[in-house]
């Protein structure tokens, strides 16, 4: 199976990027991680994103805070599906990562998914390599299916919840 | 090849829809297109994403404004990747749209691309399908270059643009 | 009495429910709650709505966050009145609930109320099933009188409360 | 069948309202349009909406821009339910009225719909009278079904639609 | 000298009025406190503020949160200056209260200070009461020199203060 | 009477003081106007204003667009009350010059209309003329009855105004 | 004299460029300018960037619309001061490219201007050069007084102006 | 070495203020700070900046919250470089700041950093200070690689940092 590449552009997203890697494990997808900057390493992240794909790589998660660069920097270097997550952090909460990683220009997309949405980053990705993998597309639905299980569950107790 | 299931929630939205298409038509990637509302024909919108995968679908594109619900409800009923594009449409100028299709719950991500995206949508597609499928790859790296190509050549016009 | 249907997309939204569970209390007002989500049981919402009007029910409530999708889909399953609380969750404190519930495309509209507006959509609800309940309608203005009076008792206490 | 009272804030907001009007002659609801101002005539406002209940209404529209403060001095003087509308005017397109009346305290509810949304007012009037009015809920039944079916014509078109 | 009258909304308000009382009391202005609500005590707001002028006020203040129509409210019923203090309250910080204060229509200004700026309110009603007062506009003028000497004090300390 | 002095930042700003400068005509108050920009002619702000109290003016007023920095400048000159302006101009549609304006730090108030409110900046300062000018409180509950009146009129040509 | 480095995103924000060029001109300070997009041609970018201090340029200028990487991207190849225009492109006016040019990671900082902020761009760029260059900080200066004495001429016109 | 002028408008500021002192130092750069307020110590703002240049200042730094206009009145009085840090304070997390400090008219640019940059503010001050000092640009660039390489650092423990 191909691999996730993802990036961090600060150590301050490892929570986001915590929650990624949780769901990748769970679906049993190979991933590797890296804390490149955008800004600060810009040859480390162009030498990791522009071999990427020879490397086994299919899809690539980027996750970065505030003028959040990061993943259209990345989605310039490959033709690989680039997937955004937006963080919050400084005084927008987050609005500003999201713009700057959303409103990417004609030839050059960014999958965005919402602010914080490290989870929803992985899911994402999962479901791009399921396209051609229907054992993987399997473990989606069957953890599609849990998520609905646990709704309907909390739902039976809803009075409880409810001190009713 | 899979195909590209589109979706639009009404037919104000078909000029955004149409800039994918044609990107499509140009990557040569086979697509169905529908309007569908999420909210006046619920029933179709289910009957035709739920069924998608097995009628040999392999992504969606959903393209919806105001509170544009049509990407979220596609990704509830598959769990192929479903990309979103937020229309710009009534008073808001996209922003409900794209908060409504990017800021989705934990488990059910959409691939949002910028306000009225049509020819990223497609583009995002393309990089997704092309995941397994390396002729595609090549056509989506040939597509890269001729569009840096054209910036040059405005680059070597700079001066003629600019009246100098 | 027709009975209130109450729908929450998430546990995390209880509180805000409560709200509305205790003031439905006060003035004696069946209802019913539920914890379904419109991305995660697709199916349990329009099983639980469309059946809703030959079950007894006058109104639906319905609460959610982020992309809030849950009222709107309700809305596209039932005529009755569907009234939509957007709930503060996540980074943009309930703005993309509040655009993502009330700007509903023309045919399915959504009566939303404030943000967290836990008490005041129980009391809308209330208001609409007292169009044709004369006793109901007493309530809610022996209601409002005592809000007001609650008011006018603060006053009278104003110089304490400034310290004056 | 009980009334709708409609009230603009302003005659500049007639275009609004008139959308509202033509559902309401669709559905075969009487009503009764005003124009008065929240600020410049109260006593006209207060007149009128104090005695509303008593002169057979049964649900208020009450339209209006910026500080749009008419649906809430509206719900001040009656506990019939109260449909507010913002409507886009001045510099912000109806975000500023949008907050106005939707942002309403605990205890006097606006339900709000769609900034513009002249037509989803009525729609919402209508299932508000609907709930005790068999027929009418028919009427807005086959209402419901007709825009669907609009849908699904021009999803039948799709292709003309977009040249292809 | 012409009396200040205050009103706040809600007791909520207490601690932003409480800054505007402290003003007038260094400034020597007389004043007058109540808590009214604009929707919840429609008519204790009119009977107030209708008489506001012959009872010997020459400015009002108003004070309120989310959907804050209280100083548009009390304008419509005086020619007397009218101060809205926007307060922070709920999910979006007072931008609900500021818009809903300061976007008034043509006839009916407000006079709109900082979101939570009950000092400045108080110093607003102040410049306004000095206009034919001679000795508080000397009392103004004293009071700025002393904030003036204030900032000059803490730049003497700038270096103590960066830790230098 | 006192003048009000009345500074606009640009020339492209004298629409919205036409409309004050109508009003303060209607209502017969002195006044004289000025092109001054607090960036490009500091010292011409400064010295009109530093002398306005002893030149006859009672109440300034002020209007600028995008960082509309000049009725802040206007208020650190004076202790007279000073009317903010915030104009629509450039890409934000006057939300920056209404934060600009409104916003002000504690002791130097600025009490601000809405965004283009030309004509209740005049009002407002008229009201503020009128606090110890009875005559003048007079022509200003006369305005307000003919703009009162003039609503009621186009609510007896309600029914035209919607062709019914 | 060092040149000063231009580079735009796209041949679409060309008349934001010439009012930064005409200023240039005027100033006489010499200049190069270029199209290249952040993301459809970064070696380009990374080239003229990474060469420029020794190339001769002392300031780097870039503008671009929507998520504009430019400036951010600009800046992480030299220690130059580099100035960063928004430009308004697309549905949120330049409120997306302000924050994706304004809000750079610690270390990495750009010198931000006002959305289309064309001319003030090169009177920057004009003052960073100026500041070891005492004849450009003359002609600043003058250029200065010019704009100040155009204020001061529409001020004595002010009567025409307004039709006064 | 020309020094750097920082100014704060309140001492709240300070700790913003310390940051850019802090990297001053590092870098060797001369510097003076002061506690000014654009509004409550006008005079004392003008006597600084005015005589700046000859003072031996090559750039100023002005750092502000709520309306922000400090760093424009900065600008007005010099043909020196300014550089404005919008500070978070107030409901509005700074978006008032960043919008009263970027959005400068022609004629008066101001070089606006990210809310709270006080670091990014001093290395842009050190950069301009650079263009003619190859010294102080070897020292940035060492401080460039010295980021960069606590990044790859960060890099190499990302394992650890993600708990893997």
């Amino acid at each position: 199976m191909k691999k996730v590449g993802i990036i961090m552009g600060s150590d301050s997203d490892a929570p986001i990027i915590k929650k990624a890697v949780t769901v990748l494990q769970e679906l049993e997808i190979p991933f590797e991680t890296h804390v490149y900057s955008a800004h600060r390493t810009p040859d480390a992240v162009r030498k990791f994103v522009a071999s990427a794909e020879k490397n086994g790589f299919g899809v690539m998660i980027a996750a970065a805070g505030m003028a959040a660069h990061l993943a259209g920097v990345v989605a310039s270097f490959t033709v690989l599906p680039v997937i955004g997550i937006p963080c919050e952090s400084g005084s927008f909460k987050g609005l500003d990562a999201l713009l700057a990683t959303v409103q990417m220009p004609t030839g050059i997309p960014v999958a965005t998914v919402a602010v914080n949405g490290g989870a929803n980053a992985a899911i994402l990705a999962a479901q791009i390599l399921a396209v051609d993998d229907a054992e993987l597309s399997e473990r989606l639905q069957k953890k599609r299916k849990k998520d609905s299980a646990k709704v309907l569950d909390k739902d039976k107790n809803v009075n409880a919840l409810l001190g009713l």
